[in-house]
């Protein structure tokens, strides 16, 4: 019945405005293994942090405490893959475009399937993320480069700003760019305050090296940014602070969904009775 | 340099416009001994719940899980004492008015304060409150008996709604009463739904029976509500859902603030930013 799951060679449009279930057999399938921008427009995209159950209620305070970068959407019971609350249809292991997994801090391989890595004493956390937004910056007609040019992908970069820490997690606050027109600045602040499960208003606009980013076009993650004359620099926290901490702890094992890999909900971006 | 801190026979007037760290101190000298509705008016009072460090992470899902009940405002580390989000200068363990503690699900001791009781594996949990907006239903006019009778104070009740379990954690959603005007309505609805980390809108209006209550006059906590001709029966969310939880649940330890005696943090209720 779900013809999306059956085809190869999907392009983005045709998932644009699928269900979250539709995207997600989608994945699982086979069919799309490409980064999550404008999928399933209007649902929540998630970051998924999957760690040992012994390091889970550090990180769950470390959420709690950074919610501007960490905002909690949904967490497992350990050795459960099905987040219940945020996609009870789902498997977190499978349903993703791609998975990393570090160990001692460090990222030793990237994959498509989490099935072999499972293990009963994992949990899997779910954050919030910029991209689930991307259908009410498309609505007031913000040209964002991620949303108007397909190739584009929105920059990341640990910035200067300290994280509060929990237990064994600390680290810097990791950031994503978007260059903003001067003209909308003040609208894309309020609008993207509306939305605190998807980092809500930039935590810094103007001049990068005040946050710690000495270039621009020395990313962490992501792409580079074009020249934008005429725009002003804003930066979002960004769920990879979850990645970036687990590299400053040197933890032993740490499993992500791949940056710009999302994991796409059943969560409405615009019904804010569920959390 | 704190009068308050210094005096006896307080008086609830003179704590209603005291900053909450005044407040902590004159509860803490032992001159504010009763519930702390109108306390530090404009700040959010928090339900406290303080279980060992092997059922936190397991409480922890449960609350985020049942934000309308148990919407998490702070959470400490193992051990600390002090909530270095919600107030970082109190002591939990000596700011609050009275405290309950439960042993396998039942209360068996009420106390002044917590000191002797405290150990390395306490964590101590901090939820919203309705009293928290005691201040915006001030402003707007809404004549709830607990803000116009000094003697009233709201009534709870074990309702017919599951909470959704995790781990060890399940019961029903304990739900706060009010009779609301009927002409005020849907204002109260309305002003209401804009604080999720206070309960947010009611869970039920109308019919108390439909959702298992089948006499207003039988009070799990609070005080039997007065008879209020013309008024609607309205029922939030509350945070004594978490002793429900440990009663049903029937777990050996538990300590919390007793009903009404909430924990008054330095988190402004008009600022959304921290949470």
């Amino acid at each position: 019945m779900n013809t999306l799951a059956d085809r190869q060679g999907l392009v983005r449009a045709e998932l644009e405005r699928a269900k979250p279930a539709d995207v997600r057999a989608a994945i699982r399938a086979g069919g799309w293994t490409s980064n999550t921008k404008r999928l399933a427009l209007g649902f929540h995209q998630a970051n998924v942090t999957i760690l040992p159950e012994r390091l889970a209620f550090d990180f769950m305070r470390f959420c709690l405490r950074n919610p501007r970068a960490l905002p909690l959407l949904d967490v497992t019971d350990p050795g459960d893959p099905v987040p219940r609350k945020a996609a009870p249809d789902a498997d977190i292991r499978t349903d993703i475009p791609a998975y990393c997994i570090y160990r001692d801090g460090k990222l030793v391989e990237r994959v498509r399937d989490l099935r072999a890595h499972w293990r009963k004493d994992h949990v899997a956390f779910l954050t919030g993320c910029n991209l689930s937004i991307d259908q009410v910056l498309l609505d007031a007609g913000i040209p964002f480069p991620h949303l108007v040019r397909d190739d584009a992908f929105p920059a990341q970069y640990r910035s200067s700003i300290p994280c509060a820490p929990a237990g064994v997690f600390h680290g810097p606050v990791v950031v994503s760019y978007r260059p903003v027109p001067e003209p909308l600045l003040m609208r894309v602040i309020d609008l993207t305050a509306r939305y605190p499960l998807s980092h809500g208003a930039p935590i810094h606009i103007g001049d990068p090296e005040k946050i710690g980013i000495a270039a621009l076009r020395n990313v962490d993650w992501g792409q580079p940014p074009q020249d934008e004359p005429g725009s002003i620099p804003a930066f979002w926290a960004c769920g990879i602070t979850a990645q970036a901490a687990a590299a400053a702890a040197g933890i032993a094992e740490m499993i992500t969904h791949a940056p710009g890999h999302m994991f796409v909900t059943d969560l409405a971006v615009s019904d804010r009775t569920f959390g």
